[in-house]
């Protein structure tokens, strides 16, 4: 069964078309992938494999672009997240990042100030994500002709041989769990920008997976089938991809999902779901049966982890839907993220 | 002896940043590299080399973002040139293009058939380099705050044994020799642009450059020491960089400089000189003295390379600087490009 063919007929792009979610995934499926397509591309994955020598050695590649607004927000700025964006995009593919490449584009009439801040914010959380900046390129625009900065990275890492991180690998009765509570960096950052007037103890989760990943794998790597950062789009869109690819239902217990209550607040003043806000610092593991309990505590045992939780499983039926059992017991279906609630948020 | 240290003082970025020349070096050694440092980063090249495997296997890895304005000119366009730009920046290291990621910074509002175009264009220029693309990044900012659309492009290559190259293998007698005509690219985005009451029959240069280098690298090995494809800063600013590095005296004769007549009519209405004008598909060669006939026989045979040129030599003093021995016997100091003529050619 082939997977149905997608056209992209929007006459002008949108904001949506970078939201993450259902306008993205149009994009990219019926603009990018009939022109750009390989068998890497269309897997869509955050990172791609290379093997570069004989011997098969898998390398992960893989590039993002960070446009936030604003620049600065509690807990984290554009260059802290465009180090740990691209860190995090290599260790969900099972990747220990070796190197990162970043180019700049700045507006012309930007404060120096501002751009020393950024690159010492990249500085530290390369550091901290024990990676090194080989190279870069940097280019100025017009005045006006960019919004302050944006930062492209680019990531290598060298996939640990223990693990096959793949959607085709999920099979029924496959455990989801979830690093810790979602919903930080999407309201942070909205609230950030001043536009409403609802203010919270909230910051940014931004900060590098890496460390995470290397726990799970030295515990559980058997077990590991497929790990994603819920980012632009947030956890329902993430699974809603992994349900696609694996033809799978993922059933989730909603109760079990931490949030935090600064997190829930807003969104309910906002009338928006945590299930669609980005996060930059949690990711999601499906563990088989039998590895799921060694996985989760190894994860706990993780500083940082302590809140990681069985969320759901994965089902054989319905295909392709992703699925909230309710705590009145009734089912409801979590979609992919239409529209774009918060643009600009990575 | 140590290089003396760069202090970015500037208040704000100017368009001059980006231009190559001074203004940018000022920005990347007095305020990136000195966050950023390693010793990757300071010898200043194109891409980095990155080990990947107990076996030494050096992989380059490298990324570029392009702004060019108009984003079509006669010749090429900024898809075509986001996929040649980092494929070239491969083969300077030596460096057979292995696999690119790219990602598109859209402004809303962009027609999606300019989008469909630049899409259709990477993938062609993707297909004459010879190289996949594995994978991107699709972000999207309000109307307004882009300039219709920016692209990065990342890659890695697999860099060739036979051949190590850098300044620091450079030394007196060895022979600079240009791929072909300069100053095509630069002048015919200029152009392009509409801006001035001035036409001409000329293209952009744009092409993959990894064919040169392999026919170089087959016939002349041994003899490789330092290639560069000068794009923003011209020839001049390469050669410059080039003498800083090597701390040697880049002798030209410049009368042996290619350079085609609608480029140096349009550079002399202009005020410009075509030494700084920025290319997309010509690179500089340096060869030790007993491979450059060699070297020069194998590139002219290469289709496109029939007007490779040797155009100079390496000498002892005046160290770090680059001189045009001129017709009438006298020498000039060709120094870095200053200030930024051309901004956004690429």
């Amino acid at each position: 069964m082939k997977t149905t063919k997608v056209r992209f007929t929007d006459p002008q792009i949108e904001l949506a078309h970078g939201a993450g979610g259902k306008a993205s995934r149009r994009l990219i499926e019926g603009l990018l992938v009939p022109y750009l397509e390989n068998n890497k591309l269309t897997e869509m994955n955050d990172a791609a494999y290379v093997v570069t020598d004989r011997e098969g050695q898998r390398l992960a590649f893989t590039a993002d672009s960070f446009v936030v607004k604003p620049l600065i927000f509690p807990g984290g700025s554009i260059g802290e997240l465009a180090i740990n964006g691209t860190v995090n995009d290599l260790a969900m593919a099972g990747a220990k990042p070796l190197a990162l490449v970043n180019t700049i584009i700045l507006e012309a009439g930007l404060a120096t100030s501002e751009l020393e801040r950024e690159v010492e914010a990249m500085s530290q959380a390369a550091q901290r994500a024990g990676v090194s900046v080989v190279g870069g390129d940097t280019k100025v625009v017009e005045h006006g002709k960019a919004d302050g900065l944006f930062i492209t990275t680019a990531g290598i890492g060298l996939t640990d041989p223990r693990v096959c991180l793949s959607a085709k690998n999920v099979r029924p009765g496959d455990q989801v769990i979830l690093s810790g509570p979602i919903g930080d960096h999407g309201i942070t950052v909205l609230l950030a920008r001043g536009e409403l007037e609802l203010e919270a103890e909230l910051n940014s989760d931004t900060r590098p997976l890496w460390p995470f990943v290397a726990t799970l794998i030295e515990a559980a790597a058997p077990g590991l089938k497929w790990l994603r950062d819920p980012t632009r789009g947030g956890l329902a869109t993430a699974l809603n991809e992994l349900s696609r690819d694996a033809r799978v239902a993922v059933v989730l217990d909603e109760e079990a999902i931490p949030v935090r209550p600064a997190v829930r607040g807003a969104c309910e003043i906002l009338g928006l779901d945590p299930l669609y806000i980005a996060n930059e610092g949690q990711f999601l593991a499906i563990v088989s049966p039998e590895y799921a309990d060694i996985a989760l505590e190894a994860l706990r045992r993780t500083p940082g982890g302590e809140n990681a939780q069985r969320i759901g499983e994965i089902q054989e039926k319905p295909e392709r839907v992703v699925l909230a059992r309710s705590q009145y017991g009734g089912n409801r279906v979590i979609d992919m993220l239409t529209g774009d609630p918060l643009p600009r948020i990575c």
